[in-house]
């Protein structure tokens, strides 16, 4: 097994983190591995904001649901799928941009997933921990205002990266045969196998929060789907001038 | 630098392969690597469909804009966003899942590019070479009919993998300014900075080609984005259950 292996199959989340700095030349360096990853049709549409004002990261603290480690992280960045850049672009060439199209929304959103996720590998192949925060789509306007984003700039996510001061276990996944198939896509076997995987999830939420929760997986995720996913993404989207049509 | 970071500086897509096979529990270690990246919410959204069947794989690499290494390639896998499994999973705890919202199509897709960069970068720190296929969205619908693919699943995009049997240099990226700002967005010195930046893709173009190809990455994008982005996505997205609110 590669180092690199063991590092991506150790990864869980990190929400304490010591007062060791990360220093802005490491985090560059992360950075520049996040720009390596592959781009659709060399889109480059990621923009990262590094937030260091501690009043910004009060406010993005309470607008993720009240997550104090956005405070607390040596490094908080809030990644943008960014087609503004691309209106620049066009302009320079005098080339009038068709814009808001569901396809570039999906390649700028995927870019923007890819790039960050080989920031967050360089930063735990480093001894670093991370955690993502997509808690900021729950005020996208907000965010969107308080970091001056232009339209068609909108805020995919958060990242906080920083030294562990937690060691939480791995999480268990989805037995491989619900995940990967051969072919043709075909899920007769899956429900017996995912309660099969419900009672490992179980396990897990039980020894790790001393039995103060106690929930499979298919309880957890049918619990959050009866529910309304934050219905103002679309209005928002459209807005900041993405998935018009 | 550690390997892990010179492995994710060094990518570059390939698109010749060797004939020299990847052993299935290669393949199945890069997978449990793509399962450990994060996940929204714990949602599990990602099924990858292994394609073996020759026809099937001829028809990708026709469907995808005629990719000839769909074919060659030891390995190609189609990531799709998978709520389907989902939907299972309330039928079991008899909850009715609210479904088609904007962020549920954002956390599934953004969880596909999340575990797909990690299967990159354990192939890629073992050796192989990839080259993701965003060209299966050009025939979304196909794709998903000669896979099986229920509603609440749709093809984010393939992927091959293989052993390299090409070298290409590695495609400069935008300058560290462009992408990385501190506490807001501000793009004031952007277009003189991409003015130099297109200089060093044209240089990469005319070296690479030996002079078949002079472009920089300005007049790349512009002519791309003056064009419609396959404007048949929403209505296929829809017609499979996703973005309908």
């Amino acid at each position: 097994m590669t180092d690199t292996l063991s590092t991506l199959q150790n990864h869980r989340s990190i929400r304490k983190f010591t007062d060791e700095p990360v220093p802005q030349e490491h985090l560059e360096a992360y950075i520049r591995a996040g720009q390596a990853a592959a781009t659709s049709s060399f889109i480059q549409a990621t923009t990262v904001i590094q937030v260091n004002a501690q009043d910004q990261r009060e406010q993005m603290a309470e607008w993720a649901g009240n997550q104090a480690y956005i405070v607390s992280a040596p490094v908080f960045l809030v990644f943008c799928a960014d087609m503004r850049r691309h209106e620049l672009v066009c302009d320079m060439h005098q080339a009038e941009m068709l814009s808001g199209f569901t396809e570039q929304f999906m390649t700028a959103t995927i870019d923007v997933a890819l790039f960050a996720q080989n920031v967050v590998v360089a930063a735990e192949a480093d001894g670093l921990g991370i955690c993502y925060i997509g808690g900021l789509r729950n005020n996208p306007d907000k965010v969107s205002t308080a970091l001056e984003l232009p339209e068609l700039v909108y805020p995919v996510f958060g990242l906080c990266i920083g030294h562990p001061d937690q060691n939480p276990e791995v999480k268990p996944r989805l037995p491989l045969s619900v995940v990967l198939k051969q072919d043709r896509y075909e899920d007769g076997a899956d429900a017996d196998t995912i309660r099969d995987y419900d009672a490992a999830v179980w396990h897990y939420y039980e020894t790790r929060t001393g039995g103060n929760k106690s929930m499979t997986w298919s309880e957890q995720i049918s619990g959050m789907l009866k529910k309304e996913a934050r219905p103002h993404m679309l209005p928002f989207l459209q807005q900041r001038g993405f998935l018009r049509r």
